[in-house]
């Protein structure tokens, strides 16, 4: 059984851990820094289907797919599976999904919805209810756009501070194990925090106060400090939002060094791909933390993380109305025993 | 610790219990057949604000508002929110409890989702990890026809299997109880069932093999029988969805007889209230649950009940676009003891 730590944060003691993980992407990940590292590319993002939806669709099946193969696991042996993603009505987790004849929660946190699939995930085996469960989230730039913005025919100009949401799923396999392995040592779930910022092109200032105080409390909580991890993950909060968080962080005495990244700013090559203020979209911390972060914990190259992928509550519809945008964000600390 | 009993429930054994229970809806509701077991009814389904999404945001806000303040809680004690409703990005969910501070976890799950939200709020208790968790779920209907369907001004005429989508919201707080009473006992979380129906009004028929199919799931790992509860509830299945689901249940094996009942049967008085084919929406399971059932429960009248939502995940893309309509159903177990 978990234990409460502090006054947001628990503590797993049942051994949630990582026993596969897959990433796939599109053409314009494939392209980026991380490109090696992603385990399906698909070089024409229609995926052959026949709508946007659809094709983000196949990218969570691939990658769900892909998860259990590497696992050595059928899809009767997984207990739950936790799926989420940016469309109405988490449509690319239940079409994607449907074939699969897994037991489904859907789930909505907007970015942060990897980080809420992984918790969830975990609880599952930590309260002794799953021998195996499924996180995955997908995000596909041309659905997100359509849906979200405009239709990608209409030609709109992108703002400097826009960012490009990730065509791209990633997927995790947790169970749990007594031998060392990638565990789900601590969680932070986080709060709802809105101050009031209205522009949906300038999602990273939205999110970044959510981020910086569930951060915050997952600090003072497990009374640990930046400098003590390998390293520290963000999800999409790009360029604005990042700098605009480790401000936030600062101010309350955290300071947030060279150990941190963004999965938005590492996914492209900023000056040439043209992404303006970085990569977003469930799909982003998702495939990021699905090929390079446990990758390279897997190869020891660091062994106490934290994740924290960071969603943006806002619906096409509230923008209309004229509401702002409320933020949250959700800390995973992964380590490697 | 819980456990997994035969293949797809789960015996919960660390006491997940609730606490409180609160529901509120609007006129519609109030002059139908469970009136007087409502806490709050709004004559005006406005709740005086601005658009449809702010009065069904309002209406959850209400309704946790309302369980806290029957637990004598404050929103800090809370440790998990468990929310969803029907619009795009659950929006009600978001904006109408960013002002709580509570840790938010959005659920997508249709109508389905109290099910879920209970499930998962359960399972926080189960693990360890919460002191108080709370499941809440809404619908309204001037929101939903006008996303799913049409605007209300259009004036559209509803097919004889259409369904009335209540407006309205349940709350329920879960603890963990060593004394006696209302406990979450078992769980079966359902897989997607898709029979190819395509008619949006008809969401009974494309729910029923999916609630027919946990419903036999959660019968066969228990080894139970229909006979053995006291009563059994659907969530809006409808009077063709339940007809649809007695049926399948029967060419299985199991009688559903009279100690059975649908939610979105029992909340509308269907010969005079003109609601076609009976109620829906996240908030029809939501506020007969909170109302009714959870009433009776502890006034001992029930005392071993099968509480069973189901949910149609399509979306309206997914419909324009020729889909058919994929199905869930989640069961859960409650012993008063």
């Amino acid at each position: 059984m978990g234990k409460r730590i502090g006054k947001n944060t628990v503590l797993m003691e049942n051994n949630p851990c990582v026993k596969s993980f897959a990433s796939v992407c599109g053409k314009k990940e494939a392209q980026g820094p991380l490109g090696n590292q992603f385990d399906k590319i698909f070089e024409d993002t229609t995926l052959e289907e026949s709508s946007w939806e659809k094709a983000e669709s196949r990218l969570q099946a691939e990658s769900v797919n892909l998860a259990l193969e590497k696992a050595n696991l059928k899809t009767q042996d997984i207990n739950y599976i936790f799926a989420g993603d940016l469309l109405n009505q988490c449509m690319s987790s239940a079409f994607g999904l449907r074939e699969l004849g897994i037991p489904f929660l859907g789930q909505f946190g907007a970015c942060s919805t990897m980080a809420q699939t992984l918790f969830l995930a975990a609880t599952t085996i930590e309260a002794g209810i799953a021998n195996y469960s499924v996180a995955v989230t997908s995000s596909h730039f041309c659905s997100s756009e359509r849906q979200f913005r405009f239709p990608l025919n209409y030609g709109g100009q992108r703002t400097p501070t826009a960012q490009w949401t990730v065509t791209g799923s990633g997927a995790i396999v947790i169970e749990h194990q007594n031998n060392p392995g990638i565990k789900i040592k601590h969680a932070t779930v986080g709060k709802i925090v809105d101050l009031g910022i209205k522009d949906a092109n300038n999602m990273g200032a939205a999110m970044a106060p959510a981020a910086a105080k569930t951060m915050q409390s997952f600090f003072e909580d497990t009374k640990t400090h930046p400098s003590e991890y390998d390293m520290i993950f963000t999800g999409d909060l790009g360029e604005v939002g990042s700098n605009l968080f480790k401000e936030l962080m600062l101010k309350d005495g955290f300071h947030i060094g060279e150990n941190y990244n963004d999965c938005g700013l590492m996914i492209y090559q900023k000056e040439v791909q043209d992404v303006h203020a970085g990569g977003s979209g469930c799909g982003c911390s998702a495939s990021v933390l699905c090929s390079l972060i446990l990758r390279s914990i897997k190869a020891k190259k660091w062994k106490n993380i934290l994740f924290m992928a960071t969603g943006a509550l806002m619906s096409p519809t509230s923008s209309q109305q004229g509401e702002t945008i409320p933020g949250v964000a959700h800390l995973i600390n992964l380590v490697s025993e």
